[in-house]
C-alpha cells in the first residue's frame, strides 16, 4: 500500500468531499450571534434585497388580527445592510434567559436563517431557535451532567387498531441499572404529536438539569401521542412526508383518554417502573391538559400527580364519549382518593384563561384541593417550559 | 362546571391557539407536489422576487470550481412566476425513485422550502427532502410494516474521557421480547456524527423495510459518534448551539478506533446481543469506512463482516498512532482468521475512487477475498443508502 499522501491530502480530500457532497457552502457569517452581555446580533447576506426584518418571541409582541380577534403574536424589528451587503440587527437591550425562536422576512417572504442549523418544527412551521444562558436558559441548555437517554418506541394499540409511537425520556442511570422508577406522562396539545416536548418542550434538558440539581427525582417521562387518529408524528408514518396539519379527527373524541392504559400497561411492561399510583403522575398542555383532566378522572386509581398546563378545558356537549359522561360523579370520585398533587398553571393572556378560571371556580366550590400557577403571556411554549420545570420539582414526594 | 360552547368554539380554540403559538401561518401552497406520474412541482409565493431558482440532486448535476479544482454539483432551474405571484417548476419528466434534497435561492440567497417541514441537517447546512416511491424510494420510506425503535443513549468512554453519545436502532419485536440479536456498528463520515445515519441515511427505514420483506436478519444497529473530540452532535452538548464544522480534531488520529471496544463492550453489557465475531459487522462511510477498515483490523476477533462505503483510503504517515502501524502485519493477521465478508463499495465519480482502487490492488495482489460494489456517482448519502441496502442483507448469513 503506497504511503505517499500526507495531512494536506487529508484536508483537501475533506474539502472536496464537502464540495460534492452540500448543497450549501458552510456559512461564512455567524447569526445569531449570542454575546456574554446577552445581547443577541441577527445576520443575513442578502445583497439583493431590499428590506430585511427578524421576528421572534424575543421582541415585544404585537397585535395580530384574525377573523377570530386580536391576538399577541411575536414583534418584528428591521435589519440594517452594511457596506459588505450583510444586514444586521442588534437588541438594543440584554435578554432575558429562555429559549427564543425566530425567523427572517425577506421582502415579505418569511425564511429561516441559513447561518443557523438550529431549527425546531411548529405543526406546519419551522422557526430558529437560541439561547440566552442564565436562568431559565440553562435549564432548557445540555450542560455538562449526566445525561438520560430519549427513544422513540412502538407499541400496540388493540384500541385504536395499530402499532403507534410514543417518546420515552430514561434518566441518567437507568441504562445498566436496577432501580425501578416512578413516571410522568407527559401529552402534547392540538397539531403536536411524540415529538413535540421532547423538541419544542426541551423536556430531556429539564429533566436532566432538574435532576442533576437535586431538584426533581429522577423519573421516566413517556410522551405519548395523543392524536387517535396517527401512529406517530408526521413523516414517521406511512402517509408519507405530508404536510402537518391541526385538524385531525378524534383528537377529543374520547378516543385517546379511553386507549390511556393501553400506554400505562406497556409502560410498566417494558420498563423499571413503579407499577403504581404514587409513582405515577400525568400532565399536558392545552389539548394534552384536556386529556389529562379526562384520563386522571377516568381511571382514578392510576395517577396521584395531575398537571393541566394552559388546558383547554372546554366543555363540550355535541361530543358523545363515555369518558365525558358524568363529570362530576367523576370528579368527585377522583378527589375522594385525595390525589398527591392537583396542579393547574396559565398564563394571564391565555385565550383559555376564563375556561380554567370556571374551572377553578367548580373545584373551590366543592372543596376540592388544586394547587394554581398563574404566569404571564398566552399560550405559548415559553409557558409550558416553565411549567414542566415547576411541575417536575413536585412530583413523587409523598 | 358550565356545558354551553359546542364544537365551533373548539374550533375556533384551535385556530386562535395557532395564532398565538406560530409564527408563521399554515402554508396555503403546496410544495413540493409529488404526482402518481413521479413528476414533481416546487412551489414558492414570493410576488416581490426577481430570480427564482430550485437546486437539488434532482437535477442534471453542473460543475463546481473549487480551488481543488471542478466536482460535480447539483444542478439549477429556474421556476417561472404566475398571474398570482407564485412561483413554480415542474420537472419535465419523471424522477426516478429516489430521497432527493433541494433548497430554494431567491434573488442569489439559498433559503429552505416554507411550505416543506421535512428538513435534514449535513453538517453545516439544511435542505428539503422528499421521496419519490417506488424501487429504493419505498425502501427509504415508512411503510406499514413493524417498525423497530431509536434511541439516543449515552455512554461513559474512560479513554477518551468523557460521556459520549451514540444512536441504537433495535428492531420491531426487541422491546419485550427475549431473543438475542446480531450487531451492525455503522459508522458516519466526516462532519457526522451519530444522528447522520438515522437522518441523511434513513437507516431505521432501511432496516425496518428489508427485515420485513424477509431480506435481512433484524438485527440491532449501533450508529456511534466518530468524532474523538467530541461528546455528541451539535446542539447536544455543554458547547451549546454552535455552527457545525468538519474541522474537528481528533478524526483521524486513532483515538476513535481505538476506543471503539468500550462501545462494543457497552452495548454487550446492554442489550441482548450475540456477543461473538460471527454476529458483529462494522460499515462506515468515506471517514467512517477508514475507521472500520482500521478498527477491524485491530480488533480481528471483533468482527466477521467489514464494510467500507467510498471509503477514505487514505494513508497518511504524518499521524502516529499504534492503529496505523503494522499496517501490513495487521492486514494479514485479519484475513489469515478469514472474515465472513469484507465488502467494498464507491461510486465511479467519488474523489476516493483511486485510493479505493489502489487498496483493492493491495488485497488482490496478497489473495485476501473481498466483495466489490461500484455504482455510479460521487461522494454523495445517495449511494451510501443503496450502500447500506445491499451490504445489510449480505450478514449474519453463516
Amino acid at each position: 500500500m503506497r504511503k505517499t499522501l500526507t495531512i494536506a491530502a487529508f484536508m483537501l480530500a475533506a474539502v472536496s468531499a464537502a464540495a460534492q457532497q452540500a448543497l450549501w457552502g458552510v456559512p461564512t457569517i455567524i447569526s445569531p450571534e449570542v454575546r456574554d452581555d446577552k445581547t443577541v446580533t441577527f445576520r443575513l447576506n442578502a445583497p439583493a434585497a431590499g428590506r430585511v426584518q427578524v421576528t421572534g418571541d424575543f421582541l415585544p409582541t404585537e397585535k395580530i388580527k384574525t377573523p377570530f380577534g386580536e391576538f399577541d403574536g411575536p414583534g418584528y424589528a428591521d435589519l440594517k445592510k452594511n457596506e459588505k451587503g450583510v444586514w444586521e440587527f442588534t437588541t438594543t437591550a440584554p435578554l432575558e434567559p429562555e429559549l427564543y425562536s425566530y425567523t427572517f422576512v425577506v421582502d415579505s417572504l418569511k425564511m429561516t436563517d441559513p447561518s443557523n442549523v438550529y431549527q425546531i418544527r411548529d405543526v406546519g412551521s419551522v422557526t430558529n431557535v437560541f439561547i440566552i444562558p442564565g436562568g431559565r436558559g440553562d435549564l432548557y441548555s445540555v450542560n455538562d451532567v449526566p445525561h438520560g437517554n430519549v427513544s422513540k418506541v412502538w407499541y400496540k394499540s388493540p384500541s385504536l387498531g395499530m402499532d403507534r409511537r410514543l417518546t420515552v425520556y430514561t434518566p441518567a442511570g437507568y441504562e445498566g441499572g436496577k432501580d425501578r422508577y416512578p413516571v410522568l406522562y407527559l401529552l402534547h396539545g392540538m397539531g403536536g404529536d411524540e415529538n413535540a416536548w421532547s423538541e419544542l418542550g426541551r423536556a430531556a434538558q429539564i429533566l436532566d438539569n432538574l435532576i442533576a440539581r437535586g431538584k426533581a427525582q429522577p423519573m421516566i417521562v413517556v410522551m405519548p401521542n395523543g392524536n387517535a387518529s396517527q401512529q406517530a408524528a408526521p413523516g414517521e408514518t406511512s402517509e408519507g412526508l405530508k404536510a402537518p396539519t391541526t385538524q385531525l379527527p378524534k383528537t377529543m373524541d374520547g378516543s385517546f383518554e379511553a386507549s390511556f392504559p393501553e400506554i400505562v400497561n406497556f409502560i410498566d411492561s417494558n420498563y423499571r417502573t413503579i407499577p403504581q399510583k404514587a409513582s405515577r403522575a400525568i400532565a399536558g398542555l392545552s389539548m394534552g391538559g384536556f386529556h389529562s383532566l379526562h384520563i386522571s378522572k377516568e381511571y382514578p386509581d392510576m395517577f396521584d400527580y395531575v398537571g393541566l398546563f394552559s388546558a383547554a378545558i372546554l366543555p363540550n356537549q355535541s361530543v358523545q364519549s363515555p369518558i365525558y359522561a358524568d363529570f362530576d360523579a367523576k370528579l368527585k370520585r377522583q378527589f375522594d382518593r385525595k390525589p398527591a398533587l392537583y396542579w393547574i398553571a396559565i398564563g394571564d393572556k391565555d385565550f383559555l384563561y376564563d375556561a380554567n378560571s370556571q374551572f377553578r371556580k367548580t373545584l373551590d366550590a366543592k372543596g376540592y384541593p388544586y394547587e394554581y400557577l398563574e404566569t404571564g403571556d398566552g399560550h405559548i411554549w415559553k409557558n409550558w417550559r416553565i411549567y414542566l420545570s415547576e411541575f417536575a420539582p413536585k412530583l413523587f414526594r409523598k
